[in-house]
């Protein structure tokens, strides 16, 4: 089953023939390839649902919802590729009259060429094989090699099968999509240093994530490495709502922090607020949620190991108090729901404490005053996501945090939590650095499509030999920017 | 009159002071920013251009082309601003109706934070001080720290101090813009890996942005660099083209390769055709011009001695033969159009072929047949430009090599000379790798905005708090993606 590096050449090599084909196609054809492709997906008998949990412990009711979200990402991701929206196609009409005579320069986007895809173990759909990165570089126009995840091989293969099948029916060369599977970083690097690969799609762990980005960097020619590496999605209660609801976020907030077992990249695992009896009611009414809350099987046994060895290096660091851990006993393999406190002082001094903690834990911060908790906001590391609990007084009384909180994030909440990230032409999900290996893009939503194409300028170029986008006749019907206005209108 | 690490680091506090306020300031302010900083170059009096003129040897008529340039980018950008383009404004109503309910999500683009901007030489004025690095910067929101040339610091001052008074008269805090000095690559290294700067504009040699590129990569949260880096800019001579007019095809392409002593980024270097009759008589026409072309001086004394040494290294490579070189004496400081020639097989083997001669040298590679012409194209690096002399039927008759080039390129040129950079939206200046540190993104035209602004999702966010692109009553009047459709209705 482990591909080798000779297999692996061979796959990169039917890669690069694929890409020459491929840009034949038009726009059209790529769109139709991708809805054939969700079919296909939709089209998979209950054997996928199955061999999922049994590789991963997600229940089947989430299963199926990711399910339904990753097919909506192949068709919402084609649906805005058929509107021209990922391509941005401009022209600036000529103009013989000016001195020097302006040229005819149109623009549009094209693909970056293979992509090397590396999905995360926490969803085995939506962000792996059939996930946002091949939907969005395919929607690109860049053939695919995916590395399946060691968590959930077999679900993997059902879904390189399903889109294996929409290409050969689509009559798009084999070299598209291709799956492969080794465990070894040695592959890892022969992979993503090769020459052909001209970009890579990521989402897991800090560690893993800047290592790929080491690679490409050693690279000759170094190519974009989109990592998205998690964060701990830090949650500000202040002073009027917390004083107006305590007791109500506090359930709210145990509700987000240990849904799926807390494993989420948008999980939010700290929250920082100002002592006062308010707090006080928070803390009790979240302990009185955590406790209750039973411990569930992780996504796989390393994982776990990870989460419990997490929980105790940040709970034994100095200052450090535990508020509440579940009361059912913790199996093997489980997560079980822990939350502790510390003093502001006390994190701004130890960097310890801003690790990301894999699962259901949070650190809630206490600071003496707005002050401390601006200085806890500076302090932060970069974020996917900020949620402020707050009411619109709060907002305004805050400018300064809130100014300070957008700079360390790419998405901010009011009043919601971060854990659902819709997939919208909205959504960005990709924050500064740690959170993201480059906070200009977005790995959520139809704008991903944006990580894997490039611009392209044709200066004076005949009429029938431009890309469909470009045409005077605008032949797809799509919006264009010409001598800067916005039309769908034929030139 | 260098700055010390010192005034450096204060400077860098200002800049980030100035982010702060700059944060607060609505995007009409910014608009009128720009628009005050164009008028205040305009009015810069003669001293500008005999500054510019006694310090790059540039001559007048080019320094008054550039200056108009200079102050049309500023306006042309301020412009997109104001029509909210960069922005890419996008709203995704909330629908509580949905299970689970879909939250309100509404994206923008926000500033990365201070940038350092390191100008070229061959551009005094436009991609220096005042250049499109600075303009767009400024445009996405960014103060900017611009490390003067040295090549040319008097005019730098100039510009610098035009931009000052049109910061302070715009009501923009001091830090908006800033302007060093120094001589050493370790204040460079200072400058970009301080953690207040979040982005580097760079234009000029693939040796020192290599360099700033490795400097961000160190940093414990690298930094976008966006580095044009030049390229030789390939001129593929097609077959029916070159038999139908090859003698006045030489005409021109002499005329733009030894335009303003070859300094240009897109300077065509390398001419490819198949060899024919057609090619001599090129060939010979290109003599006859090149002899005729006086030498004139370069930027500085170090760009014309490395263009002496770049000349004497390609042309002393076995197989290399020099066809034509300019007959009156050149004199010190001067550089002399030379033109070699080179068969494929010859160039295929020999990387040193493809280093860029910054100034007035081109190389003809004479190929056997069209297949010899698409290896070549194969084995080319990255490109700002590649150009295409042909007819309607060579495009048609080569769509594998026209595939090709495209892959290799940034714009693409039919029957047009690379050497103009049309500043507008369809341009897009910045090719692969090595001809730029990231071709997803373009240092000209009002795109290049782009490069300093990340994407920020706003979720639940209440209409009074948001910025004002993406409030529900649309107040800028701006193109927004509504529910996944362009409009400037209202909510």
């Amino acid at each position: 089953m482990t591909t080798s590096k000779e297999q692996l050449e061979a796959i990169l090599q039917k890669s690069l023939e694929a890409f020459v084909i491929i840009k034949k196609h038009s726009i059209q054809q790529r769109v139709a390839l991708m809805r054939t492709i969700a079919d296909e997906i939709e089209a998979i008998g209950p054997e996928l649902i199955a061999t999922a949990k049994a590789e991963s412990n997600l229940p089947e009711a989430r299963l199926t919802g990711e399910k339904a979200r990753t097919i909506f990402q192949w068709r919402s991701y084609a649906d805005a590729l058929e509107k021209g929206a990922p391509l941005d196609a401009s022209i600036d009409t000529a103009n013989a009259e000016r001195t020097p005579p302006k040229p005819d320069i149109r623009k549009t986007s094209i693909a970056l060429g293979p992509v090397a895809v590396f999905g995360a173990s926490n969803f085995p759909f939506a962000f792996s094989t059939a996930g946002g990165d091949t939907a969005s570089a395919i929607a690109a126009g860049c053939p695919v090699v995916v590395k399946a995840h060691p968590g959930h091989p077999e679900t993997s293969w059902i879904m390189a099968e399903a889109i294996a099948r929409g290409v050969k029916k689509s009559g798009f060369p084999e070299g598209t999509f291709s799956h492969v599977y080794f465990e070894t970083n040695e592959e890892s690097q022969f992979l993503v240093s090769h020459p052909i690969i001209k970009a890579v799609g990521f989402t897991g762990s800090y560690r893993a994530g800047t290592a790929l980005a080491e690679i490409s960097a050693k690279r000759p020619d170094p190519i974009p490495v989109f990592a998205e590496m998690g964060s701990v999605n830090p949650v500000f209660l202040l002073p009027n709502k917390l004083e107006a609801s305590a007791a109500e976020l506090a359930k709210q907030y145990a509700g987000s922090l240990t849904l799926g077992v807390g494993q989420f990249c948008t999980n939010p695992g700290i929250v920082i607020a100002v002592e006062s009896p308010a707090l006080e009611t928070f803390e009790n009414a979240l302990e009185e949620e955590i406790i209750k809350i039973a411990p569930s099987h992780m996504l796989h046994a390393g994982i776990a190991e990870s989460y419990e060895k997490g929980c105790k290096k940040l709970t034994t660091q100095p200052g450090v108090e535990i508020l509440a851990v579940t009361e059912t006993e913790v199996l093997e393999g489980q997560g079980g729901a822990t939350v502790a406190t510390v003093s502001a002082q006390t994190f701004l001094n130890n960097d310890a404490l801003q690790e990301e903690v894999f699962g259901p834990f949070a650190l809630i911060i206490k600071c003496e005053n707005i002050d401390e908790v601006i200085s806890v906001g500076g302090k932060l590391h970069g974020q996917l996501t900020a949620t402020l609990l707050a009411t619109n007084e709060d907002l305004a009384e805050n400018e300064e945090l809130i100014g300070l909180v957008t700079d360390k994030c790419g998405r901010i909440l009011f009043n919601n939590f971060p854990t659902g990230v819709e997939v919208c032409k909205s959504m960005h999900h990709g924050g500064p650095f740690p959170s993201s290996s480059n906070s200009q893009f977005t790995s959520v939503g139809s704008d991903a499509i944006k990580r894997f194409v490039r611009p392209m300028s044709f200066q004076n170029w005949p009429d029938e030999f431009l890309p469909e986008e470009l045409r005077n006749a605008n032949p797809l019907g799509i919006w264009r920017t010409v001598n800067n206005e916005l039309t769908k209108e034929a030139l």
